[in-house]
């Protein structure tokens, strides 16, 4: 997606070999125009997929989730990562490893809003090994819901996520792919 | 506005005389539609205000804040309420004591996107005793830019986080306004 790549360009941060830095657009500030162009090309790539429910985790999935659900016109979930006072009933959980932060974290949705008729879009800020959407995943499959397909706004392919996904046999769109971060240069694939 | 008071009527549920739960369209499950036309209605309150930049607060004001945003043609920014790995700068900070959860917590914005010449419209989904708005008006203020107002959602007004800011001489705007959960019944101010 040629928007993206470009705002990439312009406004990321190459921190290191691993770490592509997008606070200025996607995860910290956030543009509600590139949002909405970004949550149009999720809905085109997958309108014809049957929809019900968008599933996300919080906080850097919910704006391009909730863009994509607008325009498909289904309901957003955001998986939980703490929690809630008012969330009260057994939960569906999975867990999460970070590589990054070398710590073992827990997401969770009530299973009030998924259903086994349920084919669940997942959507995500970011694809890197893939654990965040494995657990998405798991608890999707845990409300016998389908997945008919996941849509990341960057995927760091450098990292295993994507090929495990893959393998899995699942429909997966990047709006950008990232190939290599070396000497702080961002190259797509494509 | 009317499709909100109609919607906390339908799918809200009262926990205790305190807790209205709302996961169903706003915090947990969210519907898109209904925060379009959230933030179309925000948009229109302060769309003289001249504000250059939204600021919300995870996860759960991001959804309204962005569909403002949207609208108005402006970033938003969510503070964060744990370290992340690529907020590396020294950030804006102020602490949130939750009184449902009893314990304090710290919320951040780097100052990357804040500056003096910012007029600012804060954003969250509930207002109740209003730390967490009191938190994001240190922070905004630390960075020298303007509170120029508050969009709220959902306003518990029997709490005391409306009075404080109406003394403390804010606009503020809450589309929902509930003035008692007593008898597990919502009843509306207006």
């Amino acid at each position: 997606m040629e928007a993206l790549h470009q705002k990439i360009r312009e406004q990321g941060i190459v921190l290191s070999d691993q770490v592509l830095k997008v606070d200025a657009f996607l995860n910290h500030q956030i543009d509600p125009q590139l949002m909405k162009l970004i949550g149009d090309e999720f809905a085109a790539l997958f309108k014809d997929s049957g929809i019900t429910k968008i599933v996300t985790i919080e906080a850097s999935g919910i704006a391009p989730a909730i863009m994509t659900g607008l325009n498909l016109g289904v309901p957003v979930i955001f998986a939980r990562k703490q929690q809630s006072l008012t969330l009260t009933e057994n939960l569906l959980s999975a867990t999460v490893y970070s590589f990054t932060k070398k710590t073992e974290s827990t997401v969770a949705i009530s299973p009030r809003h998924l259903t086994s008729s349920d084919r669940v879009l997942i959507i995500d800020d970011f694809l890197a090994n893939g654990k965040a959407s494995q657990a998405l995943i798991s608890i999707i499959k845990q409300a016998g819901a389908t997945v008919a397909g996941l849509g990341i706004v960057i995927e760091k392919s450098f990292q295993g996520g994507r090929a495990e996904l893959d393998a899995q046999g699942y429909r997966v769109e990047s709006l950008a792919r990232v190939q290599s971060l070396a000497g702080g240069v961002v190259t797509f694939i494509d």
